[in-house]
């Protein structure tokens, strides 16, 4: 029996090819997939004659609307520990600076994280990385940053690139030993970036994981010049540059992104126009973590218009985390990029595929819907895709396709009551 | 045999009672169940030695977290038609004004219930009760309110009141005739309030279902003088009165629910202090709306420090509803009580049981654990309650008991990556 052309065809979806400002909607679409890889997509109308003997497998998806896999291109799902009691004694008034000295705050994670097993750590990842996938997540952006000693920044980095053998997503691992200043250094900052840049950082090289460097530039963590330092030291060997930047006051992140060749520039809410201008020059992604902003009540919004209007391409994130962004609800993100950014939803949906495909550098291989491109699907049980954005509750995914192959036949959110 | 003194006993769980402003927290607890009520709670170790002998049916919980089934005191869950297009218009800049004149806002989505079957209604009802259910709701108050004509306002109580043959869940439902002036009656505002009195009131009264009555009380909607002439109506005829008072404006509406006895003013973005004080004095309960608060981008908070200090009982629900909170994660209306209005995590689930039980006049049946209380539980995978209200994610439920019967076993978040 001759090999058929296409392993599977997806009959009967709106798709949303992400290809255009509109979401390149093709309305009564089809989509076939060989190899893991797009094979064909258009109007069903355009489907050859013959095109029920041209696949082994033919999925009829009854009007749903079928998107590329999400990409969730900043988050911090790897640790261990819980802040929920910082949450609760923040909102009884207490200070940030009073919690963390009292065994709170970010500390009290990387002890927790120091402290737990490789498969603890991975326990933890799964179940919150489980709940993007349930979201249509298909790839995961995963940083370090909580161990900030050498063998706990590895073994993180360890942890996260173990995901994929329990996720249906590919994981792209970041170095971010330079998240924060670990108590141990204190007064001594110049050597903690040291040992980031001489010997965390080869043995994170060395150890092949890592894809991308990333710094905490702020305030409260490191100063332009050390980032500067660390983001040069991980490009020249082959990492992809990102920057924790402008997020609480503005120190020329944007900027120092842009000057350095990073992908992407994050959260940005103090950015500056010569930021802006400095990111769109340079090619430098931003990346917006509304949910970040959110919790901890920002009083300022990232410059969504200068950014729009300069043509930097905007993605989105969970930046889900123990501390400033305990989310990992793609649909309630979504919502917060347009309530609280004021981002369309249009912009909201490509700031999670093709935007974001883009951070990752990806875009060669994933983020859209095209011929080559790899068959990660997403399948909604929505009446517009605009709905993703719009109505905060139960995921509706309907289906969720990894590299050609049905992941999640349905997603029984409510089905539990048959 | 002789028939055993509990139906069924729980152990090994940790019993948030509700029952002060701690939560009455119990750990190490059991509870007993017998004919729908709770026989006995307390902690485990204080359980008569035979008490393996004394269940038919003995739980263990394995140190999950106990609460009442939460109660959602205010929604609009029965609706037709799709408000997304407004949302997705709003977001590339068109105003309210002109998406109404153009067919959508409020009156597009009583266009749509009025031409829509009550099977209809009741699909896209018990879709969204599902949601609010899967995270540990057993009652729902719902409200009508976009039929605003005789025969559409008693088809959605009549809707409203069959849910519970579909849910898991009680259901209050709510006359709101008075939500909009229908476009028919412009220009004949006082015909409306008519018809509302005179023909719609009673006409709810010998149908049977509703047990409260609410009015829109704001500049686009009824005026103090009118929303007090069908709430006193209604409250004559031995409804519960209740009040959308106070949300977009100033109009006094807090104190009005005080002047004509209501059980709540929900909203209250713009309460005075003169109106809470005349809530306190009056014993009314606050019912606060964070989901609409965040959608609309409201630019005031209600005065929670003032209604905390008064003592006014502040309740917390979704106001699920297409235009203004189109929101069913009860998880993230918690969140937003916390991190928008600032209550503290316990104000907020002392929002969703005890206070909700007093809006809605069930807080002798249910809202609180304690001998002779109705046995709605919910069961919760957190480490501690306040997780509740601190991560935005899929819902920790772990199972849910209505009348003392296990209705969802388990809810499978992530589950279906088995």
């Amino acid at each position: 029996m001759p090999t058929k052309p296409w392993d599977r065809l997806w009959t009967g979806a709106n798709l949303a090819t992400m290809t255009d400002a509109s979401l390149g909607v093709i309305r009564q679409g089809a989509i076939a997939a060989t190899g893991g890889r797009i094979a064909w997509l258009g109007r069903e109308a355009e489907l050859p004659p013959s095109h029920e003997q041209m696949a082994t497998d033919v999925v009829a998806c009854g009007g749903a609307w079928l998107t590329p896999g999400l990409i969730d291109c900043h988050t911090h799902i790897v640790f261990a520990g819980d802040r929920s009691e910082d949450f609760r004694r923040r909102l009884h008034g207490e200070s940030y600076g009073d919690i963390a000295r009292t065994g709170g705050g970010i500390m009290s994670s990387v002890r927790a994280t120091r402290a737990a097993t490789n498969d603890e750590l991975t326990t933890g990842a799964v179940a919150r990385g489980r709940e993007l996938c349930s979201w249509g997540v298909t790839t995961i952006e995963v940083k370090s940053g909580y161990g900030l000693d050498l063998d706990t920044e590895l073994r993180m980095l360890d942890v996260a690139a173990g995901l994929s053998s329990h996720l249906p997503a590919d994981i792209s691992p970041t170095l971010l030993a330079a998240h924060a200043l670990p108590p141990e250094y204190a007064g001594r900052r110049e050597e903690y970036v040291d040992l980031v840049v001489d010997r965390i950082l080869p043995a994170a090289l060395e150890q092949g994981h890592a894809t991308a460097i990333d710094v905490f530039c702020e305030d409260i963590a490191f100063t332009p010049p050390e980032s500067r330092r660390i983001l040069e030291a991980g490009i020249a060997q082959g990492l992809h540059g990102r920057l924790h930047a402008d997020q609480l006051t503005d120190l020329g992140g944007g900027a120092l992104a842009a000057a350095v060749g990073a992908r992407s520039a994050d959260h940005l809410e103090y950015l500056s126009r010569q930021g802006v201008d400095a990111m769109a020059e340079a090619d430098v992604c931003a990346v917006l973590l509304p949910g970040a902003a959110y919790t901890l009540g920002a009083d300022r919004r990232p410059p969504v218009v200068a950014l729009r209007n300069s043509g930097v391409p905007i993605a989105i994130a969970t930046d889900a985390n123990p501390g400033s962004s305990p989310i990992t609800h793609v649909g309630a993100v979504m919502n917060l990029a347009c309530i609280l950014f004021g981002l369309t939803p249009e912009e909201s949906l490509l700031g999670w595929t093709s935007a974001a495909a883009k951070v990752l550098a990806l875009d060669h291989d994933r983020g859209v819907l095209a011929p080559g491109m790899r068959a990660d699907f997403a399948l909604w049980n929505v009446r517009d895709v605009v709905e993703l954005c719009y109505w905060v509750g139960a995921s509706p995914l309907r289906s969720l396709v990894k590299d050609g192959e049905p992941v999640i036949p349905r997603v029984a959110a409510a089905g539990h009551f048959a």
